[in-house]
């Protein structure tokens, strides 16, 4: 199925498209759990950040739709952690959850594809439905993600306007009349017609921070085919009346990423840790559901 | 030492600046090679890409200051990849060669300090003394590279001019006057002017592609304390007396990559490989010492 159209079929079915997304650290990880692995080895805590995100999906997998595994935290454990992202990525399809590995690559040629062939498909090395992908070398080097992604019906989100302060540097500035970050969301909308779902998206997003309420309705206004992946709600400060634009009115188009503010919601001595991140996705998508049109996903 | 002045003393030992790009792909290896490994697991595959790089390094390892390993070919095998890149670098550092970890990774805050605390160091998980890095994220995005480079005596190489035909698409793109390239050249400048070298160069370079010319001379000119990475050179057309500009007068300030051009010389019945990319090797530091002013090196 059209990777737009699995991502409609599971935001519906759990009646919300909230994104929670796996980011494990060592020091916020549960400290009943730090003391069962000792984290003194990058084995150890590899070990550790895969039983907490089993654990997380667990206990999310039957609320949200989709969850994002962060790629540098895992990496950053060795060849262990990139075994236990496979893992994580594999018990989410399990779970029978829509997977975006968030590893931002950009390369050129025969290097796009051979980290698209790498991330892409449940018969890829990762195992993930979708990736991030970054636009800065150009087209020739974001469609290689394409072709693969189309050969394996998974889909790319590439970064339009990132929620990071900093963002503006670059991606503000005006050529041609209109900010590079619209440049660049243009060549994603012809990117995403060339082959839409029957929810009127295609099978190509765009990364676009909660934490520029203005722009987000701007994109959504110029885009209207194109799904948007939106970070920055929550710990990062952005809120879901700003959020509502990036939707289109049934609910769908957006899919809103929370990672620190449902993972790591508990202090480290609660032993209560599952009740407390289930407690707090359900704040989340009643939040969302009040506030967006995502209430309108039935 | 300075990360600049440490890739100076072995240009200057080397008496050239030339980089072998380790991009090991299952179909280039050497026809006995690919008979000893079946290749049929990505495991399989991770142990000759090990074995067939590390001979590489032991036959350039005398002639050449630099290698560059491209991660995504390492990633495509996998945990096991991982652990191949790990024992690549290992065994480079071993050699006395500088190190390029060729990643492009790009993130916001603490995610960007898991890339770089993952990479760069000899203690870091990956140990290279250097990596690439996107910029489209902006300053906030770049600085967490910066600072775990400074703390490690390492170096960053940030995407300015890439390489690829459709690099134009964004890059290129004029905003107050100027290209975007530049933009993103005179940031780069700012932040390797903050801590220079005693050779005069920081240890925060660019990656400028030999295939443009024209714009290699321009950056040379803007970012005179900048060392530029310059791929593109033979397989992809770049020319040594098009590379020229990129250096400075006495031979320093560019890096010359090759990776195809060296690592995939041969025809893959040869059995004497190793002797032809000695001499692919030889021949590629002839043809920079005559066109360039890489011959001052001594």
């Amino acid at each position: 199925m059209h990777f737009a159209d699995r991502l409609a079929a599971a935001c519906r079915t759990r009646g919300n498209a909230l994104c929670v997304g796996l980011d494990p650290r060592w020091e916020q990880l549960p400290l009943d759990f730090r003391e069962s692995y000792d984290g003194a080895s990058l084995e150890s805590r590899a070990e550790a950040f895969e039983d907490f995100c089993i654990r997380v999906l667990n206990t999310v997998g039957g609320l949200v739709p989709i969850v994002k595994p962060q790629s540098a935290f895992f990496e950053a454990c060795g060849p262990a952690g990139m075994a236990a992202l496979k893992k994580v990525l594999a018990w989410a399809r399990e779970l029978g959850l829509v997977t975006i590995l968030d590893n931002k690559r950009g390369d050129i040629a025969s290097t796009a594809e051979a980290y698209a062939e790498a991330a892409l498909g449940p018969e890829s090395v990762w195992g993930s439905d979708s990736m991030t992908v970054n636009p800065y070398l150009g087209r020739d080097a974001v469609e290689p993600f394409l072709q693969c992604a189309r050969r394996t019906e998974a889909g790319v989100f590439v970064l339009v306007r990132t929620s990071n302060k900093g963002a503006k540097l670059f991606q503000d500035l005006i050529a041609e009349g209109k900010p590079i970050y619209q440049h660049v969301g243009l060549e994603v909308a012809r990117w995403a017609s060339e082959r839409l779902g029957d929810c009127g998206f295609g099978d190509v997003g765009a990364v676009v921070g909660a934490t520029h309420p203005t722009e987000l309705a701007t994109l959504r206004q110029m885009l209207p085919e194109v799904i948007f992946l939106v970070p920055g709600y929550g710990a990062q400060g952005g809120a879901s009346a700003d959020i509502a634009a990036g939707f289109r009115a049934d609910g769908l188009g957006a899919v809103v990423n929370s990672s620190r503010g449902i993972t790591a919601c508990f202090k480290p001595e609660e032993t209560a840790w599952e009740d407390a991140i289930r407690a707090a996705a359900e704040a989340a998508i009643a939040d969302l559901r009040t506030h967006t049109p995502m209430g309108n996903l039935g």
